[in-house]
């Protein structure tokens, strides 16, 4: 391979992709993928950023897809390693995101003999992903990358998994394949249009719950926005989002609660879903005596148009109808900075929402501590808010090294969880690798709080045994010595005022921080 | 749920595995499987361990299962907990490892409405589990899991997954169901002892190839040794086992080298093979220009006795019938403790050598770093080495707090390369728990030394790209502070006399300790 003649089927994978518009690889490879991290490093065509964790790599391809909306490619190591990723390929399903994974395989001559790493890679891939193939050709590898391609860019999003079998990739005989034409959403459904138009002039409450790409834009939202105001319709957003572009001059929109009581409450005051881009909301857990559905029957539910229609070209169509102007935003108030005093979920928000910078982007894996951080930030300045959306926790701090590489002049704030924050820790390392502008806030309850109140939702009275299954605080974790390890700088702190400062001056500076909230 | 009338499928379970011997609960449970969690602490039959990632879960089970015999029992939440868990799961597999894993699901009147957390768990777990099932209703539930228990503890030892629907946990109608009769190994193969005997009285050159319980039994590894020496034949074990019981005074036993050119010249020597409780050697990965089979034709192989057979009752046969003995070990030199000097591969094995207490469990996932650990300690004390059987990394730590609940009273030694060891890195946190003695030796060489020797492998070059694929220096890991957030004190050390020194006392303490040697 010294002299390079003639293309392997690795290179033409990785030329075809660059061809295709993908200019970043995440990866934590294996012996199995050497001939691809050899083809990234004489190509140069793309950037190739390490995770020491494969949750780490499929968490940032998701981060970096969810704010530039084009995929990015994971390097993964046979099924083990796609398995250590599957968490967050999980939550990326859920967001809709385009995401292309590339995970190794031994070469097709091997796979017969039951070497320690054999297992079927294509098994695991399948429940993670929305498209699975495995190459088989040099020839055939790059068509193979391309339709993966085609796969996670179709609308709204997808997981493509791509298996190359390390011969496949070593061969000689690569061939470059094009890129596909782009995905095109299909037009506003001139029946569903006519039924929504026909629900709005009844006298009956109607809600709009509206996800995907309509939350990315403030235009599309204002607009819909003025057809609630002259229909007298209410507005929500999916609990857990993709990405939501909000702030000051934004419009801002409210979210169904996580809490299924709370949800159904809040639900239960209409009787008329209308659904843009997304799809009928669902109870996130079972519970005995609680509905699945969280617009029971006889709610009625209207699909305006799915998660892979176009939603901003819906909403203008029906607007037209209505004769519906985009609403100028209402501000909400501008956080005031805390006084001294304990870190509680209410004074926390306040601290947060007071010294988020301007052009921020969040990540929210802050799970119970952080759940008055939405709403005291409606009035800051313009920020990107992107949330777990699959419940797969471990996915904060990956998604803002992705969301990062993404917007590289924009300060990333991430709201953690501390015990969440347990499952993909390694990412920290990547942040201080590459210098990212990442402020990570944990939430240092010292408890899976969240795992209390289900406790408590299925009638239990729980003695030592199962309180040491939710407890974290024997022994405390200690997040600053775990940053310090990862090369991250950080502080504890256990007043709200000092919370509000550091994370000030966190933002302002290059370069990851660690800021451990004590509850 | 209160005055808890009637058993519910949750408590059936627990109590009936229970009633089959098991009696440690593993668990990163989440809501789904808060059902499981009060009926363990309602019920007080199995001691509950959390582990702060799943990987820390089924690796400590693995560890478990290697020192006891036992199956232990993990609890782990829906599709991405499970595929979190599952690369130690695949390192169990193929150690041939009891295992029983309980993952929740949704309720079954919730799995078709794709909430969040939705996702095909039996997919998930069929590349990692021998045996998968998902229970349907909580009169059968036990039931299921006595199903699990027998699959698990066939000979050798299987992965068994039991997928539980919320509902089924929780709703009422549990019944009890008794354990499995014991699972038996099939008599000696007299065919095959035939053969074997036709073989070892050729002159032909010949090896046996023995694993599995034979490495964990030293009278019957005497005497096949016995049978080797009468009849000139070698013997060698595979690269990786589950456990040999080894050490002074206990017989010695070579294994098969993980690079594939070491591994062929030293088979190369024989042209026959007989193999006992194991299969045919097969390379690692698959190399451009080299076999795939360490045997290859026209090697002549022949199984006495597979995994699934009974090694040392097959032993018995073949010494009765060529009239051989168990030999007495000849006990290899006693280590002597390293003076003062750099940690090199050569020199940090005689430092653990030197200072290996007596009756220690040794963990090995050194990888390159610790190659000449094994032949060092051959003169130790006796001890058992367990060691990463899957090639997935991240087994060290967790397979540490395994072992360390079977044996409380041995001193457990980690041998843990740096790059593995940030894959499950969270075992740390119930190593301090649950006050463990284990000392984890970081081998701190700051590079996946491997991928250079296998990129090397593949005919690369390479450049500033490759290399940051590999090394681990930018930052450097800083093992101490990550060890000291998870409340485990550690020490780092670049002389190899204080290794022995940090090692010999770490030992003799209880607790947790780390030791990053610095190479």
């Amino acid at each position: 391979m010294k002299d390079h003649p003639p293309m392997n089927g690795a290179e033409s994978v990785v030329r075809s992709l660059h061809g295709a518009g993908v200019d970043i690889c995440f990866a934590n490879p294996g012996t199995s993928e050497m001939q691809f991290v050899d083809a990234l490093d004489r190509t140069g065509c793309l950037r190739c950023v390490l995770g020491l964790f494969e949750g780490v790599v499929t968490g940032a391809a998701d981060g970096y897809a969810r704010i530039t909306g084009k995929p990015s490619v994971t390097l993964l190591h046979l099924a083990p390693g796609l398995s250590n990723a599957a968490a967050n390929m999980h939550n990326a399903r859920k967001a809709r995101t385009p995401m292309i994974n590339l995970v190794g395989d031994h070469a097709l001559r091997h796979r017969q003999y039951d070497a320690p790493l054999t297992a079927d890679v294509e098994g695991a891939a399948r429940p993670f992903s929305d498209w699975v193939r495995t190459a088989m050709t040099p020839g055939q590898f790059a068509a193979d990358a391309m339709d993966a391609f085609a796969a996670a860019t179709a609308k709204p999003g997808a997981i493509a998994t791509l298996i190359a079998p390390a011969d496949v990739g070593w061969d000689a005989g690569g061939v470059l394949a094009p890129p596909p034409p782009p995905s095109v959403s299909a037009a506003p459904d001139e029946v569903a249009l006519r039924d929504a138009v026909r629900a709005l002039k009844s006298d009956d409450p109607t809600v709009f719950i509206v996800g995907g790409s309509v939350l990315e834009d403030a235009d599309a939202l204002a607009l819909l926005q003025g057809v609630a105001a002259r229909t007298g319709a209410d507005l929500l957003a999916p609990t857990s989002n993709r990405r939501i572009e909000r702030g000051r001059s934004l419009p801002s929109i409210r979210r169904i609660p996580y809490a299924i009581d709370l949800a159904l409450d809040q639900l239960k005051t209409y009787a008329k879903a209308i659904l843009i881009e997304t799809v009928p909301p669902v109870a996130f857990f079972a519970y005995p005596d609680r509905p699945s559905l969280l617009l029971p029957q006889p709610y009625e539910v209207l699909t305006l148009c799915g998660p892979d229609g176009d939603g901003a070209a819906t909403i203008a169509a029906l607007a037209d109808r209505l004769g519906a102007q985009a609403v100028t935003p209402v501000d909400a108030p501008v956080a005031v900075p805390p006084a001294s005093g304990a870190i509680t979920p209410d004074s926390l928000a306040i601290a947060i929402a007071a010294a988020l910078p301007d052009n921020a982007i969040v990540v929210d894996e802050s799970i119970t501590s952080g759940r008055a951080v939405y709403d005291a930030t409606a009035g800051c300045r313009p920020h990107s808010w992107l949330s777990i959306t699959g419940g797969a926790i471990g996915i904060g701090p990956p998604l803002a090294v992705g969301a990062a590489f993404a917007a590289p002049n924009r300060p990333v704030v991430t709201l953690q969880a501390d015990g969440s924050a347990m499952y993909t820790i390694q990412a920290l390392w990547t942040q201080a690798r590459e210098s990212l502008n990442v402020t990570t806030v944990i939430f240092a309850n010292r408890t899976y709080q969240i795992l209390k109140h289900e406790l408590f939702n299925v009638g239990a009275n729980p003695g030592r045994s199962a309180l040491d299954m939710m407890d974290l605080d024997r022994p405390t974790l200690d997040f600053v010595s775990l940053a310090k390890g990862m090369g991250v700088p950080g502080v504890r702190v256990d007043d709200v005022h000092d919370l509000f400062k550091a994370l000030g001056a966190a933002t302002q500076e290059p370069g990851p921080f660690l800021i451990e909230a004590v509850m």
